[in-house]
């Protein structure tokens, strides 16, 4: 699957070129001839004979960048100066600043902000630990936690380089749903000192979001954390694709007029993402679903799910293909209704999914590359979606994890049943209404202003009455009330 | 010593009065007379019977303010709405929030800042680390850590309860150098967690700022982490204090015309503050030295000395108090030229200081209140210093961490030798002009603009050079180029 020329590959390049009429019109034409995209002419210096000339182009990728450069250069007159590539540029000092809140322009400032006022607010909290939620950040901040294992399609690069995506997603915590969201990138990638070094900093934060830590290690984290932690920690990797691709889910059969609990469903890929995606959808009611990994078809008679080594392929062996399908993926979506790939690129052809029902779905999500070329799959079957932006119904966990921080920061909840995932992943779903839902519009862009909002919302919701129906009595407030205050 | 009004004990309070034009000045009379101070009086609604006014006030303390409300209720007429207290009103929902310096308006932007376009930055960081110090927010981050056991004058409060001084902190950082720094309250103080912990979060920051951790485990901790990172780590309680007193020193002995070589000091304080004052002091060349602490006059023979069980008050004792002096601090103040305070409020009264040389100098520093009652000591003293910003001279670490940091970061070392504080302390020193120096200016303001800078030049070229001169040879630059950036 060739791929188009786009922003994120974005270079700027600097030349001084004669002034002549003609000039920038040849350089035009040559990035053109090449294959990239001219985004942008700015002249930044000028005189009588020469003109200095920033053009702003897209490119497929960085060798392709390098070669439209060269082809510049053969341009009469032409001298290149600087290349500046628009996506480092945007990096340089990273992604976040730290911005204090109040003024500190005279004493006066001072003394209520720190020494001798701050005194006060730290005693009243220290009588009333409640009170850090009200008069600290611990109101709305999220730790981003990761130990660098598992970072997007480049797998374990360690904390250092995971360290841009973190703050990737810290900044849109902020954007999508006004969270203060901190970086925590771990120099360790042994379970029990993730644990101990998450308990360790959590005073400071109302939640934790996992972020790229790889299978199967992210499951006990997540477990032990949710246990030992008053606060909510969700593994987007995890719980957020599962949310986003049942609500794409929800519309995708509505268009095709089948129903979750009929259709048969072939999974491929069963590391973090595909478990918590496939347990979602058998809460909401998928029923006939058969799950391939990198072995083929997971099966009770399987060598590694006899094994007992993997607990993983153990429950969904357990819980998936009654049947006892054994065999390949391909094998498997022979008239299968929906395919869902959270595995790797390539995997599928065209003609594979000519096999399936009529009305597939398909959802191949292998990023950055999916399991099947969409163009190619689109040929057979009535809705495709992936992970990219460049196709339609991208399947994002930008739609997600915003909103579900937010409901769990507003409504002072841990919980994360299935019944708060699946109260998200509806009311994401709801976003796109009946009338405007159809084979190419499944799932609201991520720049769709209700989103957040509707998804946090539901979120609150529910947790509160999950939480509600399993709380014990509350201790009475304590008797040391803080100083004088409204506030 | 009988504390005055303060903004920092200000509050807010709504009242409805009639619209007599007696209504307003009554209510500022009784203020007054009950000894608060009226700052701002605002209406806030009215109408032809009555109006509502909000009056800010400064009270010494919050008994003093609940005392001024009910002697405003006297006033005829008058209902008491809210009483805001404005130091909590400035804690709302915390002091710092987190931004994103990258726009996120569309898709485009989403590419650049997050997948696909975050991927070919975190690869060049994957191929060439030290590329982290520019590409991400390590280049300007660092960590304000806390276990909470040593908090202002607070003491043990826990890490919760710290963090609105951590928060203020952070802000200080901001404000005066430009540092985007985060707080982490640790919920632990076992000194091998804490270790662990900061090591584990190490990678997201280019400094570490040790703060309100109780002796002995801070000496053990920094020291640690200084030889386990390779980022700077530095204990501000200690190495902050040790500078800001010895610039302060420099300046109140040039003002009563004595050498540091030759005074004879006493300290009151062995905790980290004044072990680490006593070592920078010992390094910038004071000889005659005696420290006393809870149990007296420190001495090579006495009994928790001798057993071995407190290193740091066997060192003290080894190096300071050659005539082997015993007894109170009382005894030892008696001709001594400076007394240097960092222990316990109100131990000496204007007589023990009457006891010193002449020209004395007085740096009592216990925080809130000082060793000496600073009006009865500026009696017997030629020079008066406190750590309280509603006297002259006030000895504060303000004027130190963050141009330490910033030299530090700018200059991309982590060398803290006695060498690079003491540039740091004369560097300080010298923001106080000849011509401007006198008994009560022997230290800049916090506000003072040139401050940060000055301090960050001095530590960024003296931990250069204190670095080149022990440095190893830097392997050779990776071959792995990232793509074409000037960046």
């Amino acid at each position: 699957m060739a791929a188009l020329p786009s922003a994120a590959n974005s270079v700027t390049v600097r030349l001084i070129v004669p002034a002549r009429a003609t000039a920038v019109s040849e350089l035009t034409s040559v990035v053109e001839q090449a294959g990239g995209v001219v985004t942008g002419l700015d002249v930044t210096a000028s005189g009588h004979e020469r003109i200095r000339v920033d053009v702003t182009l897209m490119t497929r990728d960085p060798g392709h960048a390098d070669e439209i450069v060269e082809r510049m250069r053969t341009v009469e007159g032409v001298e290149i100066g600087k290349v500046s590539d628009r996506t480092f540029l945007m990096h340089l000092g990273g992604k976040l600043s730290i911005e204090s809140k109040v003024p500190i322009r005279n004493r006066d400032d001072l003394s209520l902000i720190y020494t001798p006022g701050v005194a006060r607010v730290c005693l009243a909290i220290a009588a009333n630990p409640e009170d850090a939620r009200r008069l600290t950040i611990k109101r709305n901040t999220v730790a981003v936690v990761t130990d660098g294992t598992a970072v997007l399609g480049l797998g374990d690069i360690g904390p250092l380089a995971a360290l841009p995506v973190m703050e990737g997603k810290a900044a849109l915590f902020k954007r999508f749903a006004d969270i203060d969201a901190f970086p925590i990138c771990l120099d360790t990638t042994d379970t029990e000192e993730i644990i101990t070094a998450v308990k360790a900093i959590s005073p400071v934060f109302a939640g934790i979001n996992l972020e790229d830590i790889s299978a199967p290690r992210c499951f006990e984290i997540e477990a032990r954390l949710r246990e030992e932690l008053d606060i909510p920690v969700f593994h987007d990797d995890q719980h957020g694709t599962a949310i986003v691709c049942l609500a794409a889910m929800r519309n995708a059969l509505a268009v095709v007029g089948k129903r979750l609990e009929d259709v048969t469903l072939v999974m491929s890929g069963a590391g973090a993402a595909g478990t918590a995606i496939l347990k979602l959808l058998l809460y909401a009611g998928l029923r006939n679903v058969v799950v391939a990994d990198y072995y083929g078809v997971i099966h009770k008679d399987r060598e590694d799910v006899v094994s007992g080594d993997h607990p993983n392929q153990a429950w969904i062996a357990e819980n998936t293909n009654p049947q006892g399908l054994s065999g390949t993926l391909v094998e498997a979506l022979a008239g299968a209704d929906v395919f869902l790939g959270v595995s790797a690129p390539n995997i599928l052809t065209g003609d594979d999914i000519a096999t399936m029902a009529d009305d597939a779905v398909v959802f191949a999500m292998a990023n950055p590359t999916p399991e099947v070329d969409p163009i190619e799959a689109a040929k057979h079957a009535a809705v495709v979606a992936t992970g990219r932006s460049d196709f339609s119904n991208q399947i994002n966990n930008v739609l997600v994890f915003p909103g579900v921080f937010r409901g769990l920061l507003d409504s002072g909840s841990k919980v994360l049943t299935p019944e708060v995932l699946l109260a998200a992943a509806d009311a994401l779903a709801a976003v796109v209404k009946e009338e405007e839902r159809n084979a190419t519009y499944i799932i609201p862009s991520v720049f769709h202003p209700d989103v957040a909002g509707v998804v946090a919302a539901a979120v609150s919701k529910a947790a509160l009455a999950a939480g509600a129906a399993t709380a014990e009595p509350k201790p009475s407030a304590s008797v040391a009330e803080p100083a004088p205050t409204t506030a």
